[in-house]
């Protein structure tokens, strides 16, 4: 801990899973905060690196069953990420918000905000809408100012950051409009979580090509009701289908864009991405063929919380192809929680995320 | 050997490549096939397990230099396999052409027949287009007939096939015509082959998601003028991505297809799909959820001449979804070119063929 | 099926395992061999590619609950696999003795033959010792005319197959007493079977090399009695421990000899082994360099019923290096099993054996 | 950089390897150092991004020409880091000595100090012996403080990293005379570094057991004279085995130790060690079951600079089993780099080196 401020004191709610193991990881890397509570069901009594293996042995916290009373929590915490399934997410947040200083959800409760949307996508997932509009929600590139203070944060899922960091320049920036959009993710297993599912055995995942969600993914609903809020009417027609592919960590999502009117050349998009995530250092907007494997690669950002982007322009079809790739632990979830965090309290937006990729891994 | 015919003699050029492996397994394991000639360059006196560690150290054969005479191979052998990068095998497909009985070519020198095309494609491969023309061309359930006792054969590429065989109901069954069509294709490494390149040393290439072709591939130009020949005018657009994952064999394309007009529904499409494949074992069409794993996935066909195929209709973007899975060294090379050497022969078109896949693996 | 024998009518308990799936496979590969009847408990009524996502669809048969009436069976076949877990192939061939012509156990319950030694390593497992002395054991290339006829079998585990092979030509060849012997066994996923473990999941065996069971492991307590009866007092000691590492099938033992007396050079021993298993084609006695990558490896034995040998001589420490790679899933349990059947039924050892190994994959 | 005192610079010589990459990324995250120069041959001109795809884009430095002169390396650098072949090191070692004010030589060049078993293992090394000599060699945690301000330091090697800190307790601690050592390596991919040999393609190595070191290895021997050294005559007999696995990054020893006289139980090997290693941060002695999979597991050291290191003791053979785990690029080269640095420097030990382990990965 250098220089005066008191550190922040932070509370995790659901340890025992992967994002929430890498909430701990990256909390008590950072030299700001102070893991100070550790909330679970299953898992309590049980030091971290009992659930999380890779985690030093003398942490000086154990799970902890979450104190019926908030004013507990808030007493120790200036501010509890949920790490929790959706649904106890949703109850979680109305019992805290108010009391705690602030709530950071990791999961989907809150992330559509169009009612329809949301009961279609998340039909277990009740919440009142009035809380559900007072979280913002959004990945902080795009939304960064607006996160400093809030009390009650929502955090895109680890498809939709990629999927939305991938199409915001043509739409936000570029402006165009966007006909049709095939978004086609890979993601390690990782992404799964660690539920006792026969697919998600070794011998069954190892070499697989799994196409899990062959017809539709509730992260492209979320990226689809984001942008459309944040400018309405540019994106006609948004599909997703996704791929289990076999490794453990980081995802790539392949947005294939069909435009109405003019496409931009790729040198074009290639400088307009350049343009639009100027100063934010966690989007490396790359060449495809820059380095000596082509990019983006999930590989290529494991364990860090940057998002790697390729845009590029395919004569054949007149489409343009963009590549986004990130780490789904990290900047698709606990990266992107300490980020948001960070701007949360003021603290500067990269303390603690300063991490190089471990490649190769 | 059962039976009294006699065995058809089989002579493979290029030995120490990966499909050359699998040619050389699929032959000795053929109770109608006699591996007579092994031909190489770099590997002239070799044993085949001494190139393909899997395989049997008493094969009784090694690898020679083809002979420049065709005539001594034509003595010795009834057909001969080009297991050849594309320029070798359009040189020597010059040579032995009317010499062997057969030549099967497993490159990419004969697979597009527009010139244009192919030029654009194989802009070193030279080849006269008089002998282009003399080659059947296609994967064996869709020319099947074309196939008894042609001279000349060129075998589709990987990708092409799996392609092919998901998008042939939709074109050449139900007659559809596709006004877009945007592939998304999946392979393991043994797909580039053992080339000595740094992206695919082990530790760049385990873990990797990598777009190695994100804006077009040559299989789907191969794609589009064999189905533009077979039914001029149905698809308007059809591009294609490649990425290599991060396991060995096997791959899957995905399909994405708008449709001009209505679009079936999803239980249409599976009907049509068992109708257009009824009485061909080596393509399983497969409801996406038949199985405890998420199929097609490229596990369930893993050392197999199958193509696993499944269709699903999308609602959000009036999509079809056409997934197909096969392995690239056997239904996408070796095994398809024993089922095609089996009906230039008039073998039964299994013979040979009929392992089931090894997996989990 | 070929020639005039009626086939020998199988039947397999314990169908949605992965052994019981590679029996599957290889009955059904197998030209001489009928799949009459498949038994299960959770899985009645399934087929088996919803159990086995790479077998054919249409075999024709499905899961059955196994009658309690061993004579129903005995109807329907002439052998039966029991690949069920050792309790229940405790209790079930007790059943099936004496009514059913063949009962072959792929399970530990009768491997172990001196009762103390079974009852430490197998506490949960009652069988009765006259059972247990009627059970013929042993890897078939060591055993084989004892299999002939023999009423019921039990098979050596995937671990003690590939040690007995590989320590046999020291001991029974040569007549050498080991001193020491330490066994380093290193296992794929698919060692472990199905179970929903945690430690199973894939983004923890991914990647892994778990020391699963560092100071123990019941198949070096088989291999000891085994060879203890077969030549008593070689082995002084001998101890093993047992990996898990990232890939799902296949294994490699590495024996580590001291010898009592002086050591054969490399030369000798190699010698000794290629004497020792000459006319058994399915042990493969290998030099460690005599192909492009190092072998002994599990993946060049994969989907096969091999086991690749090789013995050195490492003068640092004086000590034999023995290593041997196969199969767990097929010499180490469904091919070893189908091999004793052959050789029980009078068919020729290799009948419907003869594939080689997928590779590379 | 936070507090009063200057930065120390680094330069980094082999920036293209593997283990450069991982110096790179370690000192661009220390606080305390600053990246001055990155020498290479094949690479001059490339931004270490496009080297080694992870890494920032605007790390500000480039690869250059190692000057012949090595009072221009002395003018920009504090201390220099030599990652490259062990011929490179003993050559560039000779001419930088005295003249930069410390080299750290990552490479097999000085790591033997007994004359004729450097020339065994490393034939084609000449160095001087009083240059050897001179080299402070060892794993920090067991030679601290002969660190601090020493011009010169050689590391040990990857594997004789986990090795010697398997064993030191043993022998330096306990006391212990070891009749019998026998060593089993098992690493990943990225031990090999990047050459472009045939079996290190991802599909030969993808999968993989592979035997490439059954009969000795030069770390076996650079431990043992390490040892016998430290404390003569305690070791009667070291042999090792090594072998690669189907994973990237990390490696695993497991030391089967059969002692002179009594083997101390398992309780008083585990609190020997702990003791041995008290204050010590970077080794984690751990319980074989203390988590929930198997440790010590090189995943769970993943990034880091940790070695896990587990002890048990095994009736069968009254032998003591030690495991040890790292992360071969990190302790086991580019973190224990950092390390020696700091407490060369006098910097705190574990400063720039505290990431917790990505896992799982």
């Amino acid at each position: 801990m250098t220089g005066g401020a008191p550190p922040v004191r932070v509370g995790i709610i659901g340890a025992s899973g992967l994002a929430g193991g890498d909430l701990i990881r990256l909390v008590v890397q950072h030299p700001r905060l102070r893991l100070t509570f550790l909330g679970g069901s299953s898992s309590v009594g049980r030091r971290p690196s009992e659930l999380h293996p890779g985690l030093r042995q003398d942490l000086g916290v154990s799970v902890e069953a979450v104190p019926d009373d908030p004013d507990v929590l808030a007493e120790r915490c200036d501010v509890v990420f949920l790490s929790t399934p959706a649904p106890a997410s949703a109850e979680l947040a109305a019992r805290l918000a108010d009391r705690v200083p602030c709530v950071i959800d990791l999961s989907g409760a809150f992330r559509i905000r169009t009612p329809a949307l949301h009961d279609r996508w998340y039909p277990k997932v009740s919440r009142s809408p009035e809380l559900a509009e007072r979280f913002v929600y959004g990945v902080p590139e795009l939304i960064g100012e607006r996160l400093a203070g809030a009390p009650l944060i929502s955090l895109p899922g680890c498809y939709a950051t990629a999927i939305t960091l991938g199409l915001a320049p043509l739409v936000l920036g570029l402006g165009l409009e966007l006909r049709t959009v095939v978004v086609d993710g890979k993601s390690g297993s990782s992404g799964g979580g660690l539920q006792l599912r026969t697919p998600d055995l070794h011998p069954f995942r190892s070499g697989a090509i799994a196409p899990y969600a062959p017809t539709g993914h509730r992260h492209a609903a979320e990226v689809g009701d984001f942008l459309e809020r944040a400018e309405p009417g540019r994106i006609a027609s948004l599909s997703m289908s996704a791929y289990g592919v076999s490794h453990v960590r980081g995802l790539l999502t392949s947005s294939y864009v069909f435009t109405d009117g003019d496409t931009p050349d790729a040198r074009t998009l290639h400088r307009a991405y350049l343009r639009f995530y100027k100063g934010h250092r966690f989007v490396r907007v790359r060449r495809h063929t820059e380095t000596l494997i082509p990019v983006p690669d999930p590989q290529a950002v494991l364990g860090s919380n940057y998002c790697d982007i390729a845009v590029e322009h395919d004569p054949d079809g007149d489409r343009i192809v963009v590549l986004a790739a990130l780490d789904n632990l990290v900047k698709g979830a606990a990266g992107q929680a300490v980020q948001a965090l960070n701007i949360r309290f003021g603290l500067p937006e990269e303390e603690g995320l300063t991490m190089q990729p471990v490649m190769p891994a």
